[in-house]
């Protein structure tokens, strides 16, 4: 990295570094090093946003900021992963102070809320392209994988589905007479840190709901050989989601879209009892293959899919 | 990831894995998992390459695969880090099989040289941007820093220094004799991962040359508030260099064009004897701030500087 970038970094982004004792050494030397305690594994995982690809030209600079942060930290989550640090590879067009200062306040505010250093990066120019890596820590062969769903477990989802699919329709045109909650869970996500570190405890598989849930619970039923049937009738649903629904036939939008970053997880039968977090039961694990759901009375295998790039 | 994503890193990226044990879990759940072993600390780096920023669109993907990976793991050797994993954020304008097969042949073989898995990524579409993000592990407390360089230090390189710069001119035209050696410095550097494991237990600081010795030394001057005489008869220049040198009257080429991926290193001079490793003694630490070099039987300040961006 060259003295202006480092400049660049500095100024930006080591002002508000609060500092997780697991990080051991941050920005400025060859590497970072980080003392992992005995007794943890370490948790590793990259999200990329494309401008054009994954966001407009032009949006907020503090709405990306969190953003990039908050999808990479929802991996976490999805593991039983406490957050602790992550690197940024800031690809960028221009050297635009405004711009820099708003990114890395979305970003270093998040981080704040779940003591997490920013730790390395590389700052080079090019069209808009931000990567987080983030690292978690989870006690020793406790992180919840997606293989571990087994037939006969419950199925469970945090939160409300379908709000940020929401809020993307009304940025895309759609008109909702109280648009202010849609919005903020499409721009501002909030990652299920808290629930995740909760529910190690007694789930078995898990995965953050990025792509919607018929495209995400299918990698833990693909990964895990079994199938499963959800039901309609229990989807939490936000009185504006019903709404949309209601106005536009289009039921598929709290399935099929993506960016709740909710999470999604299977527990045994035995253990509900242990359940000390806000979620929703939605379906069940199945031996027979393939997701379904049961709506009206009529039972439908569910192939609706999620965003797919080079399509 | 959506699934034809997943089934394009699937096709080119996890087919030459090797296993190394520090990874427990590699690519295919919302987090890749490592186990690092106790007395260790794990060392984290990330290098971004943008086409047509630091390197030509067309270029060889083999090479860019290679190249990506080596300037990374270039980043763990300065530490003494041992490299165990890393992932790898894609974004592509295009997917277009040959390119990915020789893309992954050259990052992949290269990681099975120094046992290294890849352990996750995000492949998106959007302008040729190469990020990787790279874990080694270290043991604890004994990373080589840029600030643990002391007044009366001996400095030393590996290697020869300005054969990538020849290299770049090469590409750009510069007729040499034998030419390959250069071009393939420039294209396939090797980072000097076993020279990093050996001289930890001597060298106070250590860096790697990225963006030349005039540059990237005064990163390990400035850490430790030291200075630094460096030799001009010293400094370890193949013949094409020195032909390069005759030819143009270039002499800053060796000290201020990057891409030599060599390491630079400090240390005591009551220690020089359990040096292990090819290398040669170029200059030594001074109290007085500043970088200098002594040739000709003339001293003068070395202002000259690596490549900036936004520059």
């Amino acid at each position: 990295m060259s003295d202006s970038e480092f400049g660049l970094i500095q100024r930006y982004f080591t002002s508000q570094l609060i500092h997780n004792p697991v990080n051991r050494l941050g920005i400025g030397d060859d590497c970072a090093l980080l003392s992992i305690p005995v007794g943890y594994e370490l948790a590793v995982t990259t999200d990329t946003m494309v401008e054009g690809v994954h966001f407009f030209a032009g949006t907020d600079p503090y709405q990306l900021g969190h953003k990039l942060l908050a999808v990479n930290l929802s991996d976490l989550a999805a593991m039983g992963a406490k957050p602790v640090s992550v690197t940024l590879a800031l690809t960028l067009p221009e050297v635009d102070g405004l711009w820099l200062a708003a990114f890395s306040k979305g970003l270093l505010s998040l981080a704040k809320q779940f003591s997490v250093d920013l730790i390395g990066g590389d700052t080079t120019s090019g069209p808009l392209t931000l990567t987080i890596q983030a690292l978690g820590i989870v006690p020793e062969k406790r992180a919840m994988c997606r293989s571990a769903a087994k037939v006969g477990d419950l199925i469970f989802v945090t939160g409300l589905l379908g709000e940020a699919g929401l809020g993307l329709k009304i940025e895309n045109g759609y008109e909702c007479c109280s648009p202010e909650k849609a919005l903020k869970r499409f721009h501002l996500p909030m990652p299920r840190v808290k629930e995740g570190l909760a529910i190690i405890n007694y789930a078995n598989a898990c995965i953050d709901l990025s792509d919607g849930i018929a495209s995400d619970l299918k990698h833990i039923l693909d990964k895990s050989n079994v199938g499963a049937m959800l039901r309609w009738d229990k989807m939490p649903l936000s009185k504006e989601v019903n709404e949309y629904i209601e106005m536009t036939g289009d039921w598929g939008l709290p399935l099929s879209m993506g960016d709740d970053y909710e999470l999604c997880f299977t527990i045994s039968p035995g253990k509900v009892d242990l359940i000390d977090i806000a979620c929703t039961q939605v379906g069940v694990v199945e031996a027979e293959a393939g997701l379904r759901i049961h709506r009206f009375g009529v039972t439908e295998e569910l192939k609706v899919k999620g965003f797919e790039h080079f399509s």
